[in-house]
């Protein structure tokens, strides 16, 4: 969720107040006995970026499962919409049990309505805790039309950079990060994303993925192959550093360590939800709907 | 300097031993007796790179000189070269006064002979000192071929941008550093260009202006036109916001918050020493010449 207030397509998100639904499901999760699409579930998404983020689900999932404790997001923060049934989401959030070096992961999916089309957005975040200083997980993909996408992978630096040479050498020139983000931008319809936040872009390592695919119209096919063979692999060399280096790595930091890795997270999580959600999820789902998913996410980003 | 590695031109370098000299002023630099280029002459530059140097050194020059100290580099640093006559450079480095928030100023060329035609280099590196926390200067342009240049130009942050919005707001937010970047950006012979070094990456701002100006064979009015108009307006923005807003604006540090930036500073300036020239300058110039050089840079990068 680290970019939703800057991507391109909410530049132009004014969601008519009246928009027919199309969706039956959209009407019938308004009665609580119905059941109510899963966030795992992507009901709204193009196949392939669903296919994406299942696949990468399941490799985090395989890992880090036995690690997780269960949802306690309440049913109406796994599943809303606004007023208008113009907008609908899903957020679910699952702790790390007590000996993990999980904190948290966040993961989730926006469906709006907007006058060029349909915009989704998923959302893997997946933070760590102190027990290590291992980077964190950021995977976001905003789809803005059939053949576009925008999308950011990236292991979020703990660390100062610049002050801490051996971090960036074991975390990202040793693993090879970089070469996941060479191989995507030397594809035609590949170019570099910056966000619009340059707090969002500090916070980025220096092998971020940040890029706008883009197969023009008409280019459907073109656009299937790019996310089914090119962005999936990088999806997957990304996510696998993740797991096998980072994940479940623990550390025994000094208290002055931890103290700013600790300090550092938090600025992380508040400037995120500051920037982003606190201030563009009402205009999308209104304050009532919007106060409650913030609260969840506040909730989860506590410090531990 | 900081990217004498890692700019493409390098990778295809490889002199050949006997090169023939085109240019009289190459061998009478031999001859001590004889006058040799000064750094501010540029003797190799394209017309519309030296113009942008002269620019940019003279309003550097017009704020800071009453301020700096007379060069204390010796002749043999001021210009050197390597033996076989086929690259040149200058290097001269001038220190802030007592009352100075510069700790130095760094300028320089460099000019080779490659394989593919004339490789020139300048750079500008104003180091601020612990009187302030402001960021430092750094430009560089890398000419490669007649209608292209790679430039970097940047306000370099002295803290952790992630753990100091403020810091953020005040030198790169609020002095709207990022359009620059973009007006360049938006040009169609303008993308952005990557060291491909992480360290280095890291050092820059999120406002860098990291690009790659190519006007393609042939290009040589666009080229001249973008350079005069485009590229020296975006230098004269940057430098403009740096000698206002960062020169001599000093700031009563704490002890722990000037020691932290201390340490930052002192691993930027050992960092770019060891990736970029150490790494390199014995290939181009020899390792008596290139030591020689390295010393003197190193000298005036002992934090003061």
């Amino acid at each position: 969720m680290l970019t939703l207030a800057h991507c391109q397509p909410f530049s132009h998100l004014h969601p008519p107040l009246s928009v027919k639904r199309t969706r039956t499901r959209t009407r019938a999760s308004m009665d609580p006995t119905v059941s109510k699409p899963a966030v795992t579930g992507f009901p709204y998404l193009p196949p392939s970026h669903r296919d994406l983020m299942v696949d990468l689900l399941s490799s985090i999932e395989a890992r880090l499962g036995p690690t997780l404790l269960p949802s306690r997001v309440p049913p109406d923060v796994l599943y809303f919409e606004n007023q208008q049934g113009t907008s609908q989401g899903a957020l679910d959030i699952r702790s790390g049990a007590q000996d993990s070096s999980v904190d948290f992961i966040l993961q989730s999916w926006l469906h709006c309505k907007v006058p060029t089309g349909d915009l989704n957005i998923t959302t893997v975040f997946a933070f760590l805790n102190a027990s290590t200083d291992a980077p964190h997980l950021l995977m976001e993909f905003i789809q803005g039309s059939p053949t576009s996408l925008i999308l950011f992978m990236d292991l979020l630096p703990r660390k100062d950079l610049v002050l801490h040479p051996e971090y960036l050498d074991e975390f990202y020139n040793t693993t090879n990060l970089d070469k996941s983000r060479q191989d995507l931008n030397q594809l035609p319809q590949v170019s570099p994303y910056l966000s619009s936040s340059l707090y969002i872009r500090s916070v980025l390592s220096p092998t971020a993925t940040a890029v706008n695919v883009n197969c023009g119209e008409g280019g459907e096919s073109c656009f299937e192959e790019l996310i089914r063979v090119h962005v999936s692999q990088a999806a997957k060399d990304i996510v696998g550093v993740w797991t096998n280096k980072c994940v479940n790595k623990m550390k025994a930091l000094e208290e002055s360590e931890r103290v700013g890795l600790l300090k550092r997270d938090e600025l992380i999580k508040n400037k995120t939800v500051e920037i982003d959600l606190a201030a563009n999820l009402p205009r999308l789902f209104g304050s009532e709907v919007a106060s409650r998913v913030v609260a969840e996410i506040q909730k989860a980003f506590r410090i531990r």
